[in-house]
């Protein structure tokens, strides 16, 4: 059998191959596809890696590709200089098996997470809300607020522990560095925290808010405390996910929440089932990260790539 | 964060980097350190791709590493001049999540399925026997061949229904190309089929007979016949794999084998249980293929390159 040279898109690669503003697109349409069920999306399994972190390899299959995204969460990592995210994305030819592309799994991750901030935004938020608080200014909340942006909303309110984090993106968005009780006063919150405690109570709740939870994605993690989750209008990626790692966790265990009060984004999109319920309503996304956005993500990188709008690097297997 | 470069080993370069003599070793100290629980291995996943095939993600952790071997089974590639397996071995830092290396999966593949045959063998054949009957030469049965020329087993005969093929292979190794019943009748019989047919009926047991099942790994697919596995004294990687889409699948649905009658490979190896029973009992090893048999082969090729034995090419992520 021949070898072949498989393209490499490294970190800078992605994000100059896909635009924020194709990455909401495409992965508004990955959930459509999805819950068309003409995307395909196994469970994700974890390796651990005691006690330092773990390893996730995601699955997804759509559009002719399969993809694997094998992805690290190490959160002891940045104290050490190095990213609690990384690893691979190997995106394969769904109808024979070949690899087609390899991809930094950093870059991709921001991107989809970031994409996903966006999609829920325009689908679940007040269609005259504007302003953005975003909680968490690191990797993936600068690439929800580039996103929020691109899809018009802001200006915002940038809140972080570390100041010279959060002026920095106020800085590149236009919007303001401040407090966290700030950001919380804004129209649409995002929250990107890694969800060692919540930062958002029920007391911080006002009628009309729309809420992104996109950090906490693990058992024992929340940005919300229960009580605050218990008296939002609920959304998830997906509810299996959500429940076993995600935002909605710590509320189903105390029996605050329960699956028929859950909607799944897909359905939303896909007009099976009702958003916002009203413009009063307090709605929450819980954003756990699907494989399908990933999928997403990796099949406008490489139709980029066979554009010839991206250089990449080649390997051979 | 800096990008980071990356050594990759294409096809010939793993096999460059990892004797066959290496990875039986390697492999044989795997199932060791599985079996005592330093080295973890969470279920594989599966993603369908219907009609033609299916990916594979199969996590697996020890000696600091962590992997993930994303792997193809597309039966019918070879029509199309395309490998029925193909795909990308990822292997990690399992302190700190960095890529460490990107290796061919199909070589790895190869090697570890063909090392699991002399260490199978070894471990569970009579201490006197040496023929070997080849049944299916493709690229799993020559390794599987080549595992068990180095392992001191041989000369033997080859079987396939392709010839030519057998004849090649007959000729690299010093052995004999003949018909399946000619293997059949030697003191090791490696079964490398697709499965799609039974090539061991009862009727062809005999003795003292040792036999290495390593090809059928789906779902309706079997080497040999209920009959004949239900007759041998079992064997297998492991347990869980085997009984869903291993040989041990049918006679176990038929109600023919259980589970306290078939041991693990890593039991024996360890000194936990019994291997063969006697000089005349007949012993089957029932290989589905383990992700910690691809660490240990990946293991070995990134100490090769680190060892400079070994060139890489390298890609930035």
């Amino acid at each position: 059998m021949a070898s072949r040279q498989i393209p490499v898109l490294d970190h800078d690669a992605v994000l100059a191959a896909v635009s924020p503003t194709e990455a909401i697109d495409r992965v508004r349409d990955a959930f459509v596809r999805h819950r068309r069920g003409e995307w395909a999306m196994p469970p994700k399994i974890y390796l651990d890696c005691p006690p330092h972190g773990d390893f996730r390899a995601m699955p997804a299959r759509g559009d002719g590709l399969a993809l694997l995204k094998w992805v690290t969460s190490f959160p002891g990592n940045p104290a050490r200089g190095l990213p609690t995210v990384t690893g691979i994305v190997c995106l394969s030819d769904a109808t024979d098996g070949e690899p087609l592309m390899l991809l930094d799994a950093r870059s991709v991750t921001a991107l989809r997470t970031g994409a996903v901030a966006a999609v829920a935004t325009r689908a679940l938020a007040r269609s005259d809300a504007r302003s953005v608080g975003l909680i968490g200014c690191g990797l993936h909340g600068a690439w929800a607020a580039r996103c929020l942006a691109v899809a018009g909303y802001g200006p915002g309110i940038c809140a972080d522990p570390r100041a010279e984090v959060a002026r920095a993106l106020a800085q590149e968005l236009g919007w303001e560095a401040a407090p966290l009780s700030a950001a919380l006063r804004q129209e649409v919150v995002c929250c990107v925290t890694p969800g060692a405690e919540p930062v958002v109570e029920a007391g911080d709740l006002r009628a009309g808010m729309h809420l992104n939870m996109l950090g906490a994605d693990g058992a024992g993690k929340a940005e919300a405390t229960v009580g605050a989750v218990a008296s939002c209008h609920l959304f998830c990626d997906e509810w299996e996910q959500a429940v076993h790692g995600g935002e909605l966790t710590g509320a189903v265990r105390a029996g605050a929440v329960h699956r028929e009060r859950v909607t799944e984004l897909g359905a939303v999109l896909a007009g099976d089932a009702p958003g916002r319920a009203g413009p009063e309503a307090i709605t929450l996304f819980d954003s756990t990260g699907l494989a399908i956005q990933d999928l997403a993500i990796a099949g406008a990188a490489l139709q980029a790539w066979r554009d010839g709008a991206v250089d990449a690097q080649t390997v051979q297997l």
